[in-house]
């Protein structure tokens, strides 16, 4: 197994039945949220036709796979060091038919694969806006955290083009960017509908936001129980431990 | 203490030192959701110029001057006999040099006041969209009730026209609107700063939503911790029993 990799590579298991991916340790590692995301998105049904925007190392992609037997994921990246280990993690796993790696720019996307055609989007997308944070990081790992080459905007834009009518939007980011989400997302006709915010703990802010939205839906919007990832000894919570023991 | 009472009223103690408030039985009477927005709006400052958008029976304005002590305190009611029951309150709680009520439309607020020109605004607005919910209501109980004389839009529109530059504005509101508050709030420049969320207990949906935001202020967004108002057992929470008991 261990010639599949590059250096500084590893694999990882998803704890998933069999299935495990490739991440280079120097570059952005999959962590919970891609985790979360992709139970939040649960309900996507058998035979759903996905694009997951910015898909890195393709975790989310692979992390749908094992859950629901999909028609197909597009997996969208821009950096082709990364989509070329996304594209080996995919045959490692036996997906190569049903999981295809695009390199390209999320804003291009629109000229470069059919319009109104899917029915669920799936991102976790560079989660800091340009000039902010810390920049002393490598490139691969900067481009995978901050929004250098699209921002929020233009991943949004992107997902309601190529959503079919009534498509699925799902979306993990920081809690602290949620004004500019749904703003973005109410603009854009993606109609936020259910919400769900993730804590550490009981006594701490929110760091992350779980949200679904629906490609021209009329307004009304379930905000969901918190989602706690500790209990207040400091272990996971019995919800956590069961998304990751699925 | 009875003869300041006019048919179906009657007087309610706030719990705060000797405060009270005048209520009519079928109209509609507060309930925890202003308690829950004055206390979310406890660091406003003393001296600090408060305009209640809205005010009803007043009993924002009430709970406010009796945490704080205020320069002044405007509250806004487009119901005349709503509005002159909050003025029998504020002379009942001898708080007429500073509680001022105007009997006026949201709408026309921005003709009838200085603008740019006070430190707070806050507001429990109808919490309904026009034809939605029941309507087998009395009329004041509507108004109350639904946005019919004025909606999200124009509060939020008005907030922002009679506020200081950096000045603040709260609002306690359904949490399913959550989208149209956050939508209309960014595109009239008064950026969400802080939101909470008040479930009911820790496995429904939230219902209610606090919100503060500042007048042309930058961007980002503190989600705090949930409030909730029940414990497991169905009794209050320890901070709901704090809020009810200070």
């Amino acid at each position: 197994m261990q010639n599949v990799l590059k250096e500084d590579e590893r694999i990882d298991e998803l704890g998933i039945g069999k299935f495990k991916i490739i991440q280079n340790k120097k570059g952005f590692c999959f962590g919970i949220d891609s985790v979360l995301l992709s139970d939040f998105a649960k309900e996507i049904k058998t035979g759903s036709k996905v694009v997951d925007l910015g898909t890195g190392t393709g975790i989310l992609g692979i992390l749908l796979c094992a859950k629901t037997n999909l028609s197909s994921v597009l997996g969208v990246e821009i950096q082709e060091e990364v989509a070329e280990m996304a594209r080996r993690s995919i045959v490692m796993n036996g997906l190569e038919k049903k999981f295809t790696i695009l390199t390209t720019d999320v804003k291009k996307l629109k000229n470069k694969i059919k319009l109104n055609n899917y029915d669920v989007v799936i991102t976790n997308p560079p989660y800091k806006k340009i000039n902010t944070g810390k920049i002393n990081e490598n490139e691969k790992k900067l481009i995978s955290k901050h929004e250098i080459t699209a921002d929020l905007s233009e991943f949004i834009k992107t997902s309601y083009s190529i959503l079919k009518d009534n498509g699925a939007f799902y979306m993990v980011h920081r809690a602290e960017r949620l004004s500019d989400i749904i703003y973005e997302l109410r603009k854009n006709k993606l109609e936020p509908k259910i919400i769900r915010f993730v804590y550490s703990n009981e006594i701490e802010d929110s760091k992350l936001v779980l949200i679904k939205a629906i490609k021209n839906a009329k307004s009304f919007l379930k905000v969901d129980k918190p989602l706690y990832i500790y209990d207040n000894k400091g272990n996971y919570t019995s919800e956590i431990f069961k998304i990751y023991n699925k």
